[in-house]
């Protein structure tokens, strides 16, 4: 399979220039100015390569190189091109400009898919912008309700619905919704964001399964006052209790029976905010993962159990939010030995994985069978905007997923 | 002496309308629209009573009632009306529209001052845009170097010099500084932001030292990486630093041997700010405050030994950064006697106290004999909108504010 890998490069690179944050960062926020140029972007290089583009309700980007037999269900791969603030330029675009890649080589060979085959770019799977990830593959598998998603409002007060319509999204977001088996398979290509790869020097991940993922927002209101004038014993200071709280998330995943439960308390929100005043009011925003669903329940049952003890103690009261809350998700078992054997007949070396980043795929298993191809980067380091991954790294997973896909298409 | 409180009542109504915040909260940040329109509207005030009105370089807003014998030093009152995000109506206001109705009593009852009287309004008491309290007193104190001033920066990164010259002050900033003398005293009438008074049913605070306040800002610099796939081994989260370090600089004011030791982190600037990002950068501004230095610089070495603890044991590193470290302030004790007096002749209760809080007086004590005269708000909130002090409570103090201005200008 041969890849034209500096095609690749130079796409990637003009993509990254789509940024409201300067090189090497990238930021791309859902339906920001940047997200919506690098929409148009995208739709006109799949047009260039003759694929049929249509974009959903929700912002979802498809584009289909038809097969020879249109009634056998297609075959699809992609993933996100939007970007958290600050972030590099690998994550969720290996997997869309590389599937386009893909398609090119299949192209190049000669190769007429029987089955349709279907590159996806899902709308926000990043949180950024409304706190809830996976918006596109979220709808497309109905693990969200589109009401519910038409009323999320970001930062500003801006709902998902006057958003997707600025965006030039039309039609009805009830229409997103896929049926059940509505593809054949689906395969994601993406960086590893973690460091196991590149530690084991191993070409190709083989993801078996997927982490599950739960988020939390935690409003704590305690009583603001003067920093000067309030003595230590009359406070309820808010962000004293977040700060606790920020401790005893870290301290669950810690304590946890498993190695792979990791939490984070990645936003702090503090009111007032000034210097000379007793906070009276936080917002801590909370992520939990694990690949065992019964190991992230308990350590979800401990940070509920310390948000109580502290929130007591403290005199402040607290509201606890359940942004998401997803089940792990397990590839198909097939997939995933057709990626082992696409790895080999490529002459690369592979294993089987998990994920503990989540990404579409895990809503996308609810669709379809469905498995991902990891690829290393450096460090294991992502979202941020030293990301790296070799030009190598990722013209093997490209040649990986033309394999793949030319297996299940043909 | 009579003071006309319903007029009082409604000019305080009416700066408070000049506010970014929706009421009751009142936002006036140095030099915004709002603060730029409160001076406005302030220098009208003093102008429409047939005070001479000019502004310093620094944007002090001078109001003076010409004495018979010019040859004697001028007295000088007043306070500030800047406002934090969120604040009240109060803080400030009331010695400075105190001060005007002040006048206008004795001018009512037909006193002609032989020292001339002044009124002052300070630029900037509050630290939102700069970081740094009392700019305007300190300049004139010359507490704060004039270049040093020029350079302060804002978040949005303009000096202050560009934002003065934007909001109208002329003139060379070197020549905003007080000859030490330049009054004969400096009387601060101002709300206890405090419960003392109110606790104790007392009417009159005699403020006889002003607490010492330093303020830091510690800039911590972790990894960031994603929420999903950073095991909790490997992390350098900045936030969870600036958690513990928030923690140990209560720990520090709590452990102090004198109660009178307050220590706030009120800031909190998380990056990137993600929920499904592990935080790579977090600064904490932190005040510290108390009436002894000793026991002030104790707390400081505490809170300094405790950050670098957590930085190490965190593998962070970071930079702290003095923003501010005044020594307390002892009021003249004539002054405070006449405020006693003053008291008694206005037939109010008075006693004596201490200002945990710093004001403009704390620099105006280096210029020249000074005083404060508090009076009860409710429940000792400030800084917050529902800050409250009750008409009689300011009409009483404004009324001692009068006599103690006529004992010292007759």
């Amino acid at each position: 399979m041969s890849v034209d890998s500096p095609r690749l490069q130079a796409e990637i690179e003009e993509l990254a220039a789509i940024s409201s944050a300067p090189a090497p960062a990238v930021t791309r926020v859902l339906f920001s100015d940047e997200d919506v140029r690098a929409r148009k972007w995208l739709a006109e290089k799949f047009a260039a390569e003759g694929l049929l583009v249509r974009q959903d309700a929700a912002g979802n980007l498809f584009a289909r190189w038809p097969g020879s037999s249109p009634e056998l269900k297609p075959v699809a791969t992609g993933s996100h091109t939007d970007a958290i603030p600050n972030a590099g330029r690998y994550d969720g675009v290996v997997g869309v400009l590389g599937a386009l890649e893909a398609f090119r080589s299949l192209r190049h060979e000669g190769f007429q898919p029987r089955r349709t085959l279907e590159i996806l770019m899902f709308t926000a799977e990043e949180p950024t912008r409304f706190g809830l990830g996976c918006l596109g593959s979220r709808l497309l598998s109905g693990a969200l309700e589109p009401t519910r998603a038409l009323e999320l409002r970001d930062a500003e007060g801006n709902t998902f619905e006057e958003l997707r319509r600025h965006a030039g999204c039309e039609g009805d977001v009830e229409s997103v919704r896929l049926d059940a088996g509505a593809y054949h398979a689906f395969v994601e290509l993406h960086i590893e964001q973690g460091p196991l790869l590149e530690r084991e020097g191993i070409d190709i991940g083989a993801v078996e399964k997927i982490a599950a993922p739960a988020a939390f927002r935690v409003t704590i209101e305690g009583e603001g006052g003067h920093a000067g004038a309030v003595l230590m014993p009359e406070r309820r200071d808010a962000a004293l209790a977040a700060a606790e709280i920020a401790l005893a998330v870290e301290r669950a995943a810690i304590d946890s029976e498993s190695e792979d439960t990791v939490a984070t308390t990645g936003v702090f929100r503090i009111e007032p905010g000034a210097i000379n005043s007793v906070p009276s009011r936080a917002i801590v925003e909370i992520d939990l993962r694990d690949t065992r669903q019964d190991v992230r329940d308990q350590a979800e049952a401990q940070i509920r159990e310390a948000i109580s003890t502290i929130v007591d103690r403290r005199g402040v009261t607290c509201t606890f939010e359940v942004i998401n809350s997803d089940p792990p998700a397990t590839c198909d078992p097939a997939l995933v030995d057709a990626i082992c054997a696409a790895a080999e007949t490529c002459g690369c070396s592979v294993r089987r994985m998990i994920s503990r980043a989540y990404h579409d795929s895990l809503f996308m298993a609810r669709v379809c069978p469905t498995a991902m191809i990891f690829i290393p980067c450096r460090n294991g380091w992502s979202h941020r905007p030293d990301e790296f991954a070799t030009a190598d790294a990722i013209g093997k997973g490209v040649a990986v997923l033309a394999s793949v896909l030319r297996r299940l298409a043909e």
